[in-house]
């Protein structure tokens, strides 16, 4: 199986540099990534030692060229597996930054062992694992570039938690090959990352990309075994709520054929309005709709 | 056992009106509530049939007096049962409201049918059902009083789809007696209650409550029987969340001991930020924590 090593770094999503892996419609392969902390347990040491004039904390692995991508289209790409490789994540705490903002007065970087399906914040406290990829998206067309730590149409850091083994997310292309980025491996993560970080991992995804031009989507979508929902961004909570409910809507008009107004009131009733992340320079909500409401 | 008609209406949280009913801590007791429509399918009749000069649509039962309550201290209520008494709900969507405010051209209610534990949105479509109160709430000091359609400190209009049967709810209390105030039943809705409703139903509650001085708590917290979470209401979701995540640190701050760093990166691992609405004159956030997490 071919692998994308994660000795390829990408530091934006862009078509400018050469792809790191080219693969076929439908072929199973790999893709590796580093810690968002390169295995360094102190925030300062990222920063100084790994940089080279480029912000290490948020590299992530490709580009990957998928064959028959064009734009206009969308990519579906299939999480078939996903392992960590490594027995220890960082969680990270910054002033200034994350949900709790000003009340953080120091840098604190906290390393969590994981052993047996958990993740030991302390000894006594221990959360069952649940491993999820915090940033996947395309590229758009050169020059362009869109910063990796950021989240938009063609996904990115999203920070869905529900990202994990088993998902499919489907993600429009903008440009030839698509050129896939992905990284920020959490091996687990509340709703929000509130703070800033996930408990943050190295690991390894094994994926299988298809070009298709169904579902009639216009920001990603992610499928579970159970459910379906979308990734939006936008400056504010609120805004980001507001168009994440008119573009599910408007995906339930499509698929069902349903009426607008019926589908806001499906959507009240039966789906979920949740937070995926507040700590990026756009916020992302999710509305999550059970699959047998929305059949794709 | 007691039990409160619905004869009885509040229309604001206040301790002005004489009580609907004494209950003695510890006693169990029934709060019977219209559904928000008073039974009427049409959104206009309701507003010119019920209204006798106030909101019809914000009327909800009570106020009941609880012996031995006393500002400073906190009223827990535990949920015992929670039964719908029709079986049929309302959906309700109005020009300008809710999250998808100018999307929506009409006033349309819609009837679901509720059977065998489904609302059936259609024929085709249909959601198991997962009772919870909308709105419980105490009361200001008079001549204070908090209209029942918003939330705050007091409780009220916090439309968690959490707070159902075996759930424990506590509220801070600010007058003598508590004045406690009990409607707007929902047999079932996602979070965010996106479009303006849930699923609108009549029904009884049967509750029992206790005046304890802890948690320490400073907004409503709800315990289920896996999580514990704060609900949390303020102008814009950003700032809803922004002091949430502030009181839900400070919580795990007191209770267990930790540094109140270290409680917002295990906030940011372990507990998932969440909506509960974003359709009321402010909006409510949940911080959910696993119960091994904060032991309340």
């Amino acid at each position: 199986m071919k692998i994308c090593s994660k000795d390829y770094l990408m530091f934006s999503f862009n078509a400018k540099e050469p792809p790191a892996l080219y693969v076929e419609q439908g072929e199973m392969f790999q893709v590796e990534t580093h810690d968002r902390f390169f295995g360094r347990r102190e925030f300062d040491t990222v920063l100084s030692e790994v940089g080279g004039g480029r912000d290490p904390l948020n590299a992530i692995t490709g580009p990957i060229f998928v064959e028959g991508a064009k734009p206009g289209l969308i990519l579906k790409v299939d999480v078939l597996k996903l392992e960590l490789t490594d027995d220890k994540g960082v969680v990270c705490a910054v002033p200034g930054k994350g949900g709790f903002a000003d009340k953080i007065w120091e840098t604190r970087t906290k390393v969590v062992r994981i052993k047996e399906g958990y993740a030991y914040f302390t000894d006594d406290i221990k959360i069952p694992i649940a491993p999820h990829i915090g940033r996947i998206g395309t590229s758009p067309p050169p020059p362009e570039e869109i910063p990796t730590g950021t989240a938009g149409r063609h996904g990115g850091n999203m920070d869905n938690n529900m990202l994990g083994e088993g998902s499919t997310v489907y993600l429009p292309i903008f440009t030839e090959g698509a050129f896939l980025g992905v990284g920020d491996f959490h091996a687990v993560m509340g709703d929000g990352e509130s703070v800033l970080t996930g408990v943050e991992v190295a690991g390894r995804a094994t994926l299988r990309c298809e070009v298709v031009d169904w579902p009639p989507i216009t920001w990603p979508l992610l499928k579970t075994r159970d459910y379906v929902m979308n990734m939006v961004s936008a400056k504010t909570l609120d805004e980001a709520t507001k168009i994440a409910l008119d573009d599910m809507a408007k995906l339930l008009q499509r698929i069902r054929g349903m009426d607008y107004i019926d589908a806001a009131m499906l959507i009240s009733i039966a789906a979920d309005l949740r937070i995926c992340q507040i700590v990026n320079p756009v916020k992302t909500v999710k509305v999550i709709v059970p699959r047998h409401i929305l059949p794709i």
